[in-house]
């Protein structure tokens, strides 16, 4: 029989206004296999942010002590704050068969498939350039100039698509929940993610040689 | 909007007796987005095989032309006897938006992804080997020599499955037949199988530069 499968890290990156949050949101309320990964982060707490849910809140000594230790799958330092993955809470949701979802921007990306070579990288675009602008002015919350920088910062991101695995096109949220749901249990099936069950099947063949 | 996609050449391979036949005929019956392949031969129909059903029967003379004039996605020689994979009737359907389905052992595979790099590989197997010889003892129909052949031969084969880009293990085959649905489809959402779309999300977002 197949055995108990491991999970798969999957991380998230995508056009700021690409609708990540809310897919992800979806993604963990409609099916059980997923853990979303709560960073860990030196910036101090804003009004409503509980510890533990949005993000750990750590003082800079801590934070450089868990570096030291190789604790983080991969951090950055924003405006004088670090912003981390803490190893440990990632290793113990993919031992116990959960995908743990983690949003973050391209570099991190590349650094955390360079630490962990099966995890699995997804883009998320909207439809077109037209849409993803038509949804940031619709937000209503941003200005102008805001605007114009993240679909100018869009225009960069887009560069890097092509490291990724998959690129998920949210056109319809819950059709694309459904899509990315599949090739997220898609990717558990290719062999460099079952090395153990394809070894057992040669061992077991060996005795017909 | 996205544009209207192209086929994916589908390459299915893996041991005898894994149930490979049966698999690709449920799939082509329940989806409709699939053809399967009909290979070219100059062996001899066999009784009850049909022209264009079960292979297009050809002479040696026009087959060598078609090698010739490189007509053929890929071709080998067994018993005297060219099979070989026209090239036309694949290039139609995949134009046509059609997976393309192609059974073909490894070797063949792996020439097939040479030429076609956006081929997608599968390997079926059986849950366990010891699954797979109840499989062929089970069908009645061959000896004990034939079936310890043909473990050997899978024991061989066994040997090839990094190449592949997914395993399908087919343990219950209705189950078997949505999985590997869901994971061809996964496959049209790659970037490299979506070069077109993403070269124009990144001409229009040029304009916000």
């Amino acid at each position: 029989m197949r055995m108990k499968r491991k999970g798969i890290l999957i991380v998230v990156s995508g056009f700021s206004g690409a609708g990540k949050g809310t897919l992800m949101k979806q993604l963990v309320h409609v099916y059980d296999n997923y853990a979303l990964s709560i960073s860990m982060t030196t910036r101090s707490p804003r009004p409503g942010e509980v510890e533990g849910r949005e993000y750990f809140f750590v003082s800079r000594e801590t934070f450089e002590e868990t570096i030291a230790k190789d604790g983080l799958v991969e951090y950055a330092c924003y405006c004088d704050n670090y912003y981390g993955t803490p190893k440990e809470y990632v290793e113990r949701q993919l031992d116990q068969g959960k995908d743990v979802i983690l949003e973050i921007e391209i570099q991190g990306a590349l650094k955390v498939k360079e630490k962990f070579p099966t995890a699995l990288l997804l883009f998320v675009m909207p439809p077109s350039a037209g849409e993803l602008k038509k949804r940031l002015v619709g937000r209503g919350t941003e200005s102008i100039e805001v605007i114009e920088k993240r679909l100018k910062r869009a225009s960069e991101e887009a560069e890097g698509i092509e490291k990724y695995d998959y690129i998920v096109i949210n056109d319809q949220l819950n059709e694309c929940v459904l899509r990315m749901h599949a090739l997220i249990q898609s990717a558990h099936d290719t062999p460099f993610r079952n090395e153990e069950f394809i070894e057992n099947m040669r061992k077991e063949l060996e005795a017909y040689r």
